[in-house]
């Protein structure tokens, strides 16, 4: 048994859905591109004003502004946007507003309408970052909104940029298609070595962290390649919120046994990216699940960009951990999480 | 230097093309299908009376049909169709009549025609099997026409049923698709192999082994599967036909150097599947050859049904040897190929 890390693609599941992103997104005017960055990249906002950035925000993602531009508001314990702080940082200066949701849930309705007048009203541009959120959506907020979809999916590569219907998207036809898939021959392998055909972990290891460099050092925008749109094409979408509700319900019932709980509360809509924890000594705890193969993200190392401003940010990076809960994994495998889990000796509660 | 063999799939280079197999073939209604022998079996074929099969041909296609009710006609040395003696063989019992182009040379327009006026006249159905003459096709003779497509393409599994627009195809709704894509692990391991990024050559040799024997014992038919549709559509057609017309042009004057030539005589609009030699002690001469990574397939092994009416088939069995002249190989692959047969020092000319 091994979960988590990055997917394995398996060859001979691949059908092509009826139910599949596409079908989805069908109410949206939608691009696809590369990557969530390349998405972000593409829309128009206004480079030479100050945005606002959630302090608690991937590196990828401050990366695509002018760094002397960006203003970051605060973010609280239970990752809901800190309206107070965000009012007092509204100036004129100010042309773009980012807003995040984080681990599947949706920032409060309350929030986010107020956030539409405002940014209305001061003429602000909303980009609305669902890359954790997407398929917790019902209604969207933002100008823009970006994903980055390689999380939720096996694919080599993938982001989206889509807008209302009304709202139209920035002209494509200079946009070169990627046709770089070297991802998916990782995760050919891994799927190989996960079915004991081959003992290749080593190599598609290898090929993972190649192209995670290669992706944090690219800034050209691409098109998704044909090949990760037939992939989309294939995965059916209810299945895949089913069964992360149905892996996220059990371990929230199982986990509360030990009096830990996901850092934010989920919707009944709201579908999750993973379960985020908050624990004490979180690289203890997280070096633990690995012995037993359990392979767990941090969301998100700290850049250590602007410290000061970024306490939430910083406080995050030392001590949240998300479990994997995805479409991959069912009963057993989420029973075998909660055993390893419950056998921890450590301390994991504040 | 590596040639001949399997086909290996490189995932970088996938990008869906307007010239590709759907668009070559948009003139005829079609039908994929996961074998050539899945497309022939799915012909309304009068299993109850006998069939006109040439005597040259693939194990796989004879077991397709009753084997009582078999009567086999004459192939010349060259190739062609033995008119005089298919007529001895045309009687009220015949309801099918098979015929087949050999390594993309086209059977005679004069014996085409003849064979579809006796056809018309005698309510006989021709069953046209294209699968050597795929791209070498202007028009066609068959009330149906059937190819296995897996020799002309990096894909995993595929065949087709075509006829002209006038003539409705079978059903395929009940038709289940399939979704084993097994020899595309081979065909990507082969392809990091050839790129000398892993040492796999065991593993994907023992992929394609079980994938032959699989679909020599499997009888079930079953539509192509997305995939492999995904990746015809991104095969251009145009440039696999001008490769392989360019590789077997320079093979043909080079090697009638030393007084080789290929065993049938191409049109111009013909294109090759192979380049095919009838050669003495081809055995040796395969060897030879794979001890220099050049891997040559014989079209076909007799099978040892029926020898005393298949002369021509076990001469082939024997004589013949296909060299890889396909779309993967360029000018350079193509000397290397001319150099090493320059060096044999074996006997080859009858």
């Amino acid at each position: 048994m091994e979960l988590g890390s990055e997917y394995d693609l398996d060859l001979n599941k691949l059908n092509i859905s009826s139910n599949n992103l596409f079908h989805y997104l069908e109410s949206y005017n939608c691009q696809f591109f590369d990557s969530g960055r390349s998405a972000l990249r593409h829309i128009p906002f206004n480079q030479n004003k100050a945005v606002l950035l959630p302090e608690f925000i991937c590196e990828s993602v401050s990366n695509c502004f002018p760094s002397q531009n960006i203003i970051f508001y605060n973010i609280t314990e239970d990752l809901q946007i800190d309206l107070d702080d965000l009012k007092r940082k509204i100036t004129p200066q100010v042309a773009t507003l980012y807003i995040c949701h984080y681990f599947g849930a949706v920032q409060s309705a309350q929030i986010l309408s107020y956030l539409r007048r405002m940014a209305d009203e001061c003429g602000i541009m909303i980009i609305e970052d669902t890359t954790q959120s997407f398929f917790s959506i019902n209604h969207i907020t933002g100008d823009y909104m970006i994903a980055s979809i390689r999380k939720w999916l096996p694919i080599p590569l993938g982001g989206v940029l889509y807008t209302k219907k009304a709202q139209d998207l920035p002209a494509l036809d200079h946009i070169k298609t990627s046709s770089d898939n070297t991802r998916s021959y990782g995760m050919i392998l891994k799927n190989l070595f996960l079915k004991n055909e081959l003992d290749c972990n080593a190599k598609y290891r290898q090929i993972f962290t190649e192209c995670e460099e290669k992706l944090d050092t690219s800034d050209e925008i691409l098109q998704i390649s044909d090949f990760s749109r037939f992939l989309i094409s294939c995965i059916d979408i209810p299945e895949l919120i089913a069964a992360r509700r149905s892996n996220y319900h059990f371990l929230t019932l199982e986990l509360q046994k030990i009096g830990l709980q996901p850092v934010c509360a989920l919707a009944e809509n709201d579908c999750p990216l993973v379960f985020p924890l908050r624990v004490k000594n979180r690289d203890s705890f997280r070096s633990y699940l690995m012995e037993h193969k359990i392979y767990c993200a941090v969301h998100w190392p700290f850049d250590h960009f602007r410290p000061e401003f970024r306490p939430m940010a910083q406080k995050n990076a030392e001590t949240l951990i998300s479990l994997p809960i995805d479409q991959r994994y069912q009963k057993n495998d989420m029973t075998y999480l909660r055993d390893i889990i419950f056998q921890y000796g450590g301390e994991l509660l504040f």
